[in-house]
């Protein structure tokens, strides 16, 4: 019964869903209204065909330039990068910003072998030369590699006359200050500000 | 960015797959080599479109009887009954079985509104009727609707003239005694057989 099989497969290479999942998946398709099967199809070879990177940002889009790009209510001026496009979504939920994205695709991880080559740096470098940018705030991930790479980027992007600035390391807030670990209370120590 | 809302709305309707996992799953199908992407939109696609219940047992099958009712090595004189079609995998795995199959389609089960004509009891009593059946083994689960519909299935069954017999309870193998549950342990008892 290939169908079923080869649906099994394809479920199984996804993150989470192992062997069993999947074959649990498939049968629940098969059982559940055909409409339902077929709207999640549909859904699915739609966003394949679809969705792209926008030419700016690099965020997904079904059109040109994203949403936000398009958004005359943005300030242009204001650069948030980012690893991927999921951290905008985290980002335009939770925060007050008001400026626009650069997703660079990744993070620098020589190890994995992934360099400046694999990642938007050069889009984002020519977005900076054409001028007109006043701040590129890297958010990149708190991590040694999220951290190398805010690194590198402010290597390039200072010198091209930008203020480039990184988000805060800190205590999430309602944190506990007993169960923090050390590198991040140092951290939310050195960024102390003035009350 | 309706794409991707879409598929995230359609997955999460998915039974184990909340919004947060719906969400991370379709950035990953995005993030992914396009080609990979494409082999899961297809292969649901032609799973909804091409599977469908074979004429003759039910079992789910791309043609008009399934491979196990098309198979000439298979007693059809010996016909198992169970609930669903992911059953028939699960049996053909692990057990020595070389009769054929019949899934009802789910359960009796008053409760929930689901009778004799919202599973394939009618099929099954034709496919008995037509003769050349030796015995119907009712394999639904050993739980208490399971029981129900067993019950009901060895009367309808019973004055056709066919042997009808259930699968047994009992300690699963390599099952503890300690941890026997006390309704397994006595059915345990009372299928006990010679030596």
């Amino acid at each position: 019964m290939s169908a079923i099989e080869d649906l099994v497969n394809e479920l199984s290479r996804l993150p989470t869903i192992g062997r069993k999942s999947a074959l649990r998946l498939t049968y629940h398709l098969l059982k559940q209204p055909r409409e339902q099967s077929e709207r999640l199809a549909r859904a699915l070879t739609t966003l394949v065909e679809r969705v792209h990177s926008c030419e700016r940002c690099f965020n997904l889009t079904e059109d040109l330039l994203c949403a936000l790009c398009r958004d005359p209510r943005r300030d242009d001026a204001l650069i948030c990068v980012v690893e991927e496009a999921s951290d905008i979504s985290a980002i335009e939920r939770y925060a007050e910003y008001r400026g626009v994205y650069h997703v660079l695709g990744g993070r620098l991880s020589p190890l994995d072998g992934v360099g400046p080559d694999d990642l938007t740096v050069d889009a984002l470098v020519k977005r900076v030369s054409a001028g007109g940018i006043r701040e590129v705030i890297v958010a990149t991930n708190l991590k040694l590699e999220g951290e190398a790479t805010a690194l590198y980027l402010s290597k390039v992007l200072k010198p091209l006359g930008v203020r480039v600035t990184r988000i805060a390391h800190g205590l999430p807030v309602g944190g506990d200050l007993e169960y923090a670990d050390e590198v991040t209370l140092a951290r939310a120590l050195e960024g102390r500000r003035e009350l």
